[in-house]
């Protein structure tokens, strides 16, 4: 924490801010400019709001200097965490030099489609599926997942396919089945903030795919994944799926310079989804490449093979044949930034 | 929904889509212009997602034209709501004639201190209290509040100043204690997405004070409450408590032209929270008395006897008596806009 | 500037930063942590981009601390300013007690349509009439204005009612114009980073009345206004008119806060302009006297005797009784806060 | 334009909202749907603000639904346009299969530091060169640029290397020496809605690079674009370079998704800037990769010998060394996507 002082700020009123510090039982370390002087603050155990510092007179204003977390941090573990998931099949990392691939339907809507997108799926050589068995929807109206029978027809596609399953917790409830039925936990976007959902994430002994939520900053997308560290759950993948601002061309935004940013400040993967995150089919091939491009441990991508019919997201959802040929590509672009497809 | 065609899109294309349209039983009702044709839709139930058609040859985009809502629409319900909220010491009403004023902590930190500020605050002739017993804070090492101690504490006050109490939950067992302790159950801006959360409040036979999201448009805040609604729980009060925008100035941005959008749209009340609003004790004032003379139903402020000791939001919190000021200036703007203070 | 540095950063490379501070001229306060070491600099003139110590190895981030103007804050000016508009009937002062309306049509259409919307403006009491006789629009097709032919109208406005006027400059070319034509140069929204127009309007001996930016920081709102004052132009009236968020109920987002946030940093008066912050006829009124409310020093309403005419921004333009309803409510509004009507 | 009606609208309101519309010389088509009517407008020319429609009794709202934009519009012209820059040593195409690299420095500041990083990057076969006499700056006081001896440091450049000059015009008097110095004139960010400027640029004979503004929907983007199609300046080429939202983890948050929806609207090329859209060294190369594999037509990089001593933008600069990996890596991401490197 930066304590700036007014340019006219009197002597007394410095000295005054360094004695309140030091009833924190902080340490101020008062830096006379030419202008106005600054007081440096160490010893913060976070505990503390000295924002408070704010409201004294001759202060301009509180600057955070550290970073709140901790065990996400690059600081505290330099290299690159790599999750391990454990499937049918065998096993499928992330953040290692392979980019993996993570495809299915938005919504799991019947036995009959997600065997028929699985099938098409697990022949472009895809290890992770994906697809939704509790979704949070905008609107109570629309469709909102099977529930626990959408678990376990994924739990078949499991079995006869040997794919890995990730697939979304709404709740406290929900991740208990999810735990169950799935390889990874995916906690959505507008979830990420779900604190109580989050730790109990982080007492689970499954991987976790957390989506960044849509107006959230850096910091808060890592303490985020710092809750569920916290709990004792190592086993996290961060998932960019697009942010909300004024542009209305695509539905998000997708914020591919966090990628790395991440990389920086953080030893976790990273996957992006650019289904979500351009809300549009047309999108989703460039996008892709672009996220891979840009350094990303892997993608997210919705696969249906009768979108127009699809319950939700069918605009951002493309044919298993389109995906044959982003696969492809993207393993193209894989080589070039020299990483392998999964 | 309209579909907006290419200028030069063929007569072929245009049948296509209304044909596809008739497909989900849906009537298509094509509008030549000069430059191009668009093609109304009628009959749409909202269960199928029909944005697809946005990738059919000819088509430049799909526009959705009904608001998704009912239950919460002036469409439905022309009158304002009046939320009635029995408190010891009477009624409390919300969304009528009265101005409503809740105070209180940013969190219950101890039976000390919530007695203290409790004591001045009904002074003042408030009747609702609040303070959080379970915190949503961004980090896991940050306080998180002391939980059902918290409540009991909370209960005193009840008890003793005949105040009613507004108090937040954050999950779905949580909820079920507030229920049983409060008589507003507020639902915090980060869980205003958290449909299994607002599915579980609309089940509830108390009051619900819904925030505004972080990034929520309009639709989104009153789909929200549409949830709710839906579950069968009519007295739902909503509240503005800024946004996240580009602006570094203020902790978020209040956008109080959401207060007449809201009144327009919607039949429910709207209070605004100034303090988290804005982040900042010397804008609490001044955005206060703004969201009164914008028409706002009321206000929700952070009030705390030592704000530099707070084990949260110290910086945006105001003392007993700077609150006494704020509601006295507040009765004089209410006035000025033909209304009272409760 | 506040250097951070990884916790796990060498001596050594404290040591270089702190030479390569040195080399700037500038004096480095290294200041070690529980945790990491921060460096302060002291002395930086802000003509060299230290920044660049970013990338030097072990660094963190670089965190800016001193505000970089200088003229138009309150570190070196503690008084309000108070502008003085010496129009034909006496004098108007902005920034003072007295809160100043500044009403009129968006664009100059005709000499009949803004006399008879000047005439109706004269008997309210207003003394400060706006038009646009340039209007930067979206589209090349839509209305340009009249250019020198409007500023003659206006010019007749001026004579015939003795009021002020106040109206925009797009170019130099125009500027010159509208210095020689009217009372208050008014710098739009889109040029306020229009950096050679700023120094022209500082050059200028009219009051300038400079609008935020749709995506303007505070900062660069005031760095903007320094442009003004550092030509030794210090008549600066400031303008908030809603920035560009992701919010679709209101064509901007009125930020209020930013007015409290001015006074806190800047002796220069605040004025708001809720037609255009709000884009709604319905919102005018509320946001009108919730802007006076929050400290604002005036405002600016958009009115037209026949908005569905309206060659431009017709959906915001309220009628001239609205407008005297308005007046009368914001004079009522201005009392609670200790202000009177100009 | 579509006027969505109320619920409850009575079929009084809507003879009278059509009654309007053919008032404006437009033809009216009601919608009668199961809830509620709407009626669609053809005819519109533009020119006549029926937004004013939206406060007619009954109305919900009026949604526009042409696009407003006609030059720039694929629907107008369907073959992308392919901008031909004729340079000392031949002639660059943008638009076509080939990417178009544009490097240099953010500043000139002296015929030394220009002539060291042109001849590195001549080496390198780019052939446009980019370079600012005039420099936009937030504050006053820091550098803003040489002017005209800066433009004729770029001629000697053109002369000696052979390469094309990309530069930036502020103003109309810089725009008559740009035009007459360089091969492009680039009109940056926060000019983007300078009509003036824009119009001067489209009576110029020379390309225009039009910089995306800070925050620009697609829509005025175009429409910026449009104002110099409008006055018969067909050789524009589009630059994405970041946009502005709340996220802090970069300078700007670049957004690549508007390469696909430019691609999908428009016939004009598109470039980006990924030294202005993450404002970080370590974020230039990624994101460089990024944009190309989204099917950006070209881009636009900052590259100076001494990063640390630039007088501007030094954090986001590259060195000729990186800048040559980088080229070398575009030149495969290229290949991937079918395209070439100019």
């Amino acid at each position: 924490m930066l304590v700036v002082m007014q340019a006219h700020a009197t002597e007394e009123q410095v000295k005054e801010v360094c004695k309140r510090i030091e009833g924190f039982g902080l340490k101020a370390h008062p830096i006379p400019g030419s202008i106005r002087t600054a007081i440096g603050i160490t010893g913060n155990s976070g505990a503390i709001d000295i924002g408070t510092l704010e409201s004294l007179p001759g202060v301009v204003e509180c600057i955070p200097v550290s970073k709140p977390y901790k065990l996400v941090s690059r600081d505290v573990k330099e290299e690159d965490t790599v999750v391990r998931i454990p499937i049918p099949s065998g096993e499928v990392t992330v953040g290692g030099k392979a980019i993996v691939m993570v495809a299915g339907p938005c919504a799991v809507e019947s036995e009959a489609q997600v065997m028929a997108i699985a099938e098409q799926i697990a022949k472009t050589g895809v290890r992770l599926f994906r697809g939704g068995a509790y979704k949070p929807r905008t609107s109570p109206y629309s469709f909102q997942g099977l529930g626990e029978p959408g678990l376990k027809i994924l739990a078949k596609v499991r079995e006869r396919f040997g794919l890995g399953i990730v697939t979304e917790a709404i709740d406290n409830e929900s991740l208990d089945l999810v735990e169950q039925y799935a390889d990874v936990i995916q906690i959505g976007a507008r979830n990420m903030q779900n604190f109580s959902l989050l730790k109990r994430a982080g007492r689970a002994r499954k991987t976790v795919l957390l989506k960044r939520g849509m107006s959230a900053t850096l910091d808060e997308f890592l303490m985020a994944a710092e809750y569920i560290l916290s709990e004792g759950n190592y086993n996290v993948i961060l998932c960019e799926r697009g942010v909300r601002t004024f542009a209305d061309h695509s539905r998000n935004t997708l914020d591919l310079t966090i990628v790395p940013a991440v990389k920086k400040r953080s030893h976790l993967p990273i996957v992006v989804d650019p289904s979500h995150g351009t809300g549009r089919r047309h999108k989703v091939l460039p996008l892709s490449l672009a996220a891979v491009a840009a350094g990303a441990d892997g993608l997210l991508v919705e696969v249906h093979h009768e979108p127009d019919k699809a319950l939700s997201d069918g605009m951002q959802s493309i044919l298993p044949e389109e995906f044959r040929l982003l696969a492809e590509e993207v393993r193209q672009i894989a080589a070039v930034v020299h990483r392998t497809m999964n």
